[in-house]
């Protein structure tokens, strides 16, 4: 078993993988016992899972139970790891509703069906085969987050206190994702708006649950629990919507060799972040004008991005943005000046705080 | 509580409606504490859910508890309603898939917000906003199934072996699902696959997993709970597949008025059902020529309807099913022929059996 020397984001990150690797391993053998055509959806998940990913909401669950006193073990590892198989079922579902036709540098699931379909010239349409195997292994993900947790061995005194966190953030996340849906229907956009939705779809899911789940694994002393819950929502909220303005950032700026996504992914998509909510409420009306007709045209080129950047930068919304985000995830660094959260889980903590917002992956 | 009188499908599914409406009630008010806009997507879920179907899930895990020697509890009531919500998910995600636009004589959910999305003239497409507003009902239906069922207030000595059957029910489901998709790509069916499909995304799931669930919220004796899930095994499994076979003879030749779906919804959406393999294997060539040049025609009128129902009629195959059905119905009753299950059980699987086979609605 680890010990405090190798209790790094890094090393729980490499067990977070083989946890996963041998769950996802176990589950294809299932499948295949029921028919072998299942084994390309096995594979598809697997490769989706293992190919990447910075295991964010593994980790802040797991120096969310450490910080909350808890030894480690690999039922833990395992139980945190669940926590990727959520978000699989999250991203799948995601590309599919916002027509992303890439992550991580390959092709989203429902792409990757598609092409399936095409090269086997199988019957019927591939657009369709493609949707329904996201929609299916998107569910498939989801039912499977519950499986790992449930067989991940952890104690059965934490058991129902972890499935109540772990059902909370789960309906948190839907009802997020569906104000983000229909936010993408309207005609008008305040900031106010994309803030509620960016905490409920993605900051709160991210870092302020996972933490409280990890806690919840931790103890069942109620009072310490309400205490550590506390002081994780401290540092969870604000760097939650840290780590979504980043993300917001990277959407429009980012480097594609480093988000995996094309260039300006997020201007094609038309999605209304905060940043783009922030940016219109500064532009000037010929800069509106010209940015709506082209944001969120699927069809964008490089010069129609070129300009859609350059509106954005010119409304100074960039930079209030990086300011931002630096006083949140001061906020949330100072939130961790507490003796109520372990030692080694605040120092580890206050390295998540710069990983989570500084990212480059 | 509910005495001994009262235990009949009827008074069991009255008292499932009602949790499941106390349910979906607090969940809104949960909801619209995040955002009003969440309101369209509530109702939506509670129509859904409170204006029709049989319960069937329920009833068989209600009645497969009580056959273990469960005593009524308002906690086993929650328990086996919350298999109602991950239906929800399996008919929600399935409708959109195979683009059915009905259910219970009224738009499917990928419909009723594509038209909600048309009436309020909302930006974007109205087909991908009832797309994605269905792939996200689907899934916090199954988060709900989740919340309902961890909620419940079953006891913690009986919850991790809930949890397993839980979970294998849901991979189950979703392979199912997986192989039915598959197999509408390929050129040629066969009647065994047809039948494992069937029995994995319906048979197994709507009876046999649903009694095991039942039987695992009662007793922790793991030598009684393996006898008695040994036969409700030899129960459900062919009741199943009778199930199934019915179903698919009212997707073919069911009243609208009765199934809630267009007349011959099959013959238009192309489904590879058991009753369409046999028929295949037993037409003549000038027949399957006809057939397959109909079959799975979206804008299929009346006419070739009826022409499509003539040759599965002609090929002998429905009356093959129907012997089918009593044969499966048959050794499913016989299998309650043991002091295993209680005789309340006994005797109300029995109607249940009858209820699942000669179905109207």
């Amino acid at each position: 078993m680890a010990n405090e020397n190798n209790a790094t984001p890094a090393a729980i990150r490499a067990l977070i993988e083989g946890e996963l690797a041998t769950f996802l391993g176990a589950q294809k053998t299932y499948l295949q016992s029921i028919g072998s055509e299942l084994t390309p959806a096995s594979d598809a998940l697997s490769s989706f899972l293992l190919d990447g990913g910075k295991r964010l909401r593994p980790l802040f669950a797991y120096f969310g139970f450490i910080g909350a006193g808890g030894t480690h073990s690999p039922e833990v590892i395992r139980a945190c790891a669940s926590l990727e198989l959520l978000q699989a079922c999250a991203l799948i579902h995601d590309d599919l509703m916002d027509g992303s036709d890439t992550r991580r540098g390959k092709p989203a699931i429902h792409k990757h069906f598609e092409k399936l379909h095409s090269k086997e010239s199988a019957v019927g349409s591939s657009v369709g085969f493609g949707q329904a195997a996201a929609i299916l292994l998107g569910d498939l993900a989801l039912v499977y987050s519950d499986l790992a947790l449930h067989q991940s061995g952890i104690k059965a005194n934490v058991l129902p206190q972890v499935l109540a966190v772990h059902d909370e953030m789960r309906v948190e996340l839907m009802a997020g994702q569906f104000l983000d849906v229909y936010e993408q229907t309207r005609s008008s956009h305040t900031v106010e708006r994309a803030m509620t939705i960016a905490r409920y779809k993605s900051g709160k899911y991210t870092i302020e649950r996972p933490l409280h789940f990890g806690a919840s694994l931790a103890t069942t002393d109620k009072d310490h629990l309400a205490q550590v819950t506390s002081h994780y929502s401290s540092y969870g909220l604000p760097l939650g919507e840290a780590f979504q303005l980043r993300d917001d950032l990277l959407g429009v700026f980012g480097d594609p060799d480093l988000t995996g996504k094309p260039a300006g992914d997020d201007l094609r998509e038309g999605k209304r972040t905060v940043l783009v909510a922030m940016a219109q409420e500064s532009m000037s009306a010929a800069d509106i004008k010209e940015f709506e007709s082209q944001f969120g045209k699927s069809d964008l080129d490089a010069k129609g991005i070129a300009t859609l950047r350059q509106i954005i930068t010119d409304s100074g919304a960039p930079e209030h943005v990086e300011t931002l985000i630096t006083n949140l995830t001061n906020t949330a660094t100072q939130a961790l000046d507490t003796t109520t959260i372990t030692a080694e889980a605040r120092q580890v903590l206050s390295e998540l705080a710069i990983i989570a917002t500084k990212r480059n992956l």
